[in-house]
């Protein structure tokens, strides 16, 4: 009986953990249709009107959502080898979290609106899609990133000592009462300013005020060339990384051509 | 008389669909003044009192220009071959929903505002002006697009979690007493920051509010380089495999010479 | 006498139109100096309070300087030899819009707030500082947005058409009573959104119109990146083309190298 | 004892001045740790109610910064061998700056707040964390941007006079009566509508003020194309002047190889 325990187990493993499979297909898109709709409840809960009339149902439905999460978390950690690397994981946290908000707010009543955490299951939708590709992707993505760091950190590090110092000088200038109640607010109103958002929520009244204002804009509007002209350069230089080179010829050609298009040089062995 | 009707049939197609002839040219030239005349005119009548004071005037312009759209179509369907295709196409749909607005509004009052759809005939513009060599650079636009498409989808899905995830967050934060009336509206704030729109409509008034609303506006700012990076990176190749390589000194040249700029080799055969 | 009135004229041409004599340059810095004070007058003309008080002496001041710009004017078609030429130049007419208002306002009353068009003289700083250099490196910039113009021009009008089917559709949706009151103050709202400016003197009210924005701000969001990316090519492109390849081993050189870096061959002739 | 005293002197100076050995790392961490405190009671004693309930407890310990402040300051001039050279350096006024306000203070009541120039002193992180690397980074950057400068300050010329240009159109098309109260103030709303910024406190009203509006808002949003370019164009000839060619295939290597990646050839020479 043990054997057949075990195969079902390892039966269950692939569905829930691979996509290889019909079943495992299948799975994923019903887990995601659950996220989504879960997403979609949550949403129209927020709605007051809808949350007066139609509460009760979906209090229901939320309940039944989290079973069903609930069962396919013992069923991960049932089937899974290692239990404690998968509970430790980055989705085994989310997962937990996803479950555990409807447990809390039986206890701690007012807590119910912690549901919205479970939002952050829909990061599932990662492990879903073409997983290795994706994935490689966004590796390089941020590889790309990475290499530029030095220079972005200084960057940063220049625009954090501007934001806090402009962000001072405003409160002193404003003051209390044209809105800038106070140095974290008015570091505030730097950035939404320096990143060009501008609400308007708080706004410079005074001559000096408005003209401290401008020059922060102009720098916001300028230094955005900054970060993109480093990480263009890296993402072109990967790009040229990953070319061919032809032997003969010298003529760089696409990762996946077999022969030189310039002088018809094979570029690849074939076994 | 069959063959004088399928000469005209022949000479009514080439003068609407083909802009190679006068009388092609000069169907276009007109065809577009009409559009851009009926896009005046529903402009004007959106203005209340022009509406009030020459609605009738309007009223009549709009059937007359309606009648030439129908008398349009009417040829375009009766000279063209492969009418089903025509039909079926983009324009032909465009074609079909330019003219119906009014015919509805005569059965269904109030409904006369739908003339506005009459504006996506402007799109016609496109089929007008040198269609070949503009519909090349827009294919080749999409292919520089398409090409860095994997990239720039892991790059969404994440934006799209982050704008769910953050919106979710500040309505708990905020909540309906701030202007965060739900998670929709939350999310539509989400929106407007991360895109540095900031209408300011909705602004956070917490302090915790602000601190998440200043890390949304950072994100927002910094992450439009990627997209940027990705784009010119595949932009750049693009222009690199436009130029012809010297068979003699491997220098790249303009895709429009001929001999080789630097050492003077023949790059193109002339017959 | 003659030769003494001529060689006087060819005098002050050399003063007035060069700056590569010591007078020249004096009189050059003067102009300067004598617009961006007159520009300063203006500016503080537009306070209320201090136009109230110094009105008259405001007033005085700017005949003052008209009539030095008179002076300068005659001077210069005077000294100039092909007189229509300086007359009908973009410099010559922007000289005589800064003169005439004083004197429209003579007659038409209410008109004297035209002195304003007199800050276009500040165009002359580009006739002023070191012309050629500057001049040719705006001439390249402009060229490089030329040669990616047919490529700019299909995405432009494609962001046009979106503009006014958005602007369509937002007044159909939103309508007069959320301060939508036309199509053309609704298509001005989607310049705001896409341009991600965002003044929020317009915003959406109803659930689908929030939606339409926010796709509005992403479609802005997204699309900044395909003029800069086709723009940074053209730039990285006119960068190479300057660079100087060597006949021995083909590396490219600075334009401003003697010797090739890489391997010492001589680059350029002296004589 | 004079021998003691100069040792002590140069031990000092290697603890304030230096970071390579555990005591001047320990320092440079408490002295940035000091910063930030002080930056975080200067934040909490602009909030209103902290000020009134713990004014006197924020007053003492900014003392006793300032007094510490002062210590490192006498320390730092008796202990550095070019005093003048340090007190005219840029962090030597920095350092001076940071000490003045509690003691001004003293003297004029009311310029307390004056404190909060003792942000500046933050800029002290740069030269604790790693200064060669970070530095020489920036400097790179900097002559990345430096390069580009001549095209960058045409095209800024050109920016800054259609500022003032349609600043003052706007003032004569909207008036005092729509918030534009006079000509600086318009200039200042041409800012915050050429960076996208667009807080809304002043918007304009009549249709041709829209009108353009909406023309600034699309040069605003197409010229950030240009300076992107531009510096990212440098940053890649930087990136690639950084490379070192092989002698032998001319393949381009990354600054850290020490054999062509291509043909194996040596790159460096090894002693």
């Amino acid at each position: 009986m043990n054997t057949r325990l075990n195969k079902l187990k390892c039966k269950i493993y692939v569905i829930i953990f691979k996509s290889n499979t019909p079943a495992g297909k299948a799975f994923d898109v019903t887990l995601l249709a659950v996220i989504l709709i879960n997403m979609l409840l949550v949403m129209l809960d927020s709605f007051e009107d809808i949350h007066n009339k139609y509460g009760l149902q979906l209090y229901v439905a939320e309940w039944v959502i989290t079973s069903l999460f609930l069962i396919e978390y013992i069923l991960r950690i049932w089937s899974v080898n290692s239990k404690l690397k998968y509970i430790l994981s980055f989705y085994g946290i989310i997962d937990v979290l996803a479950i555990l908000p409807p447990f809390i707010s039986l206890f701690i009543p007012g807590t119910q609106i912690l549901i919205a955490i479970r939002t952050l299951r829909l990061l599932r939708i990662f492990s879903i899609f073409q997983m290795s590709d994706y994935t490689k992707q966004s590796r390089l993505l941020l590889q790309s990133i990475g290499r530029s760091w030095s220079k972005i950190a200084v960057f940063m590090l220049a625009v954090f000592t501007a934001i806090v110092v402009i962000g001072t000088l405003m409160f002193l200038i404003e003051g209390p009462e044209h809105g800038y109640s106070n140095i974290p607010v008015s570091i505030y109103w730097t950035i939404v300013t320096i990143t060009t958002v501008g609400y308007g929520d708080i706004a410079p009244v005074t001559m000096i005020g408005k003209f401290i204002a401008s020059i922060t804009m102009l720098i916001g509007y300028s230094i955005i060339a900054v970060p993109t002209g480093l990480i263009t350069a890296e993402a072109i230089r990967q790009k040229k990384e990953e070319n061919i080179k032809c032997p003969r010829c010298f003529t760089e050609n696409g990762k996946d051509f077999n022969y030189c298009k310039y002088c018809g040089e094979k570029l690849k062995t074939f076994d």
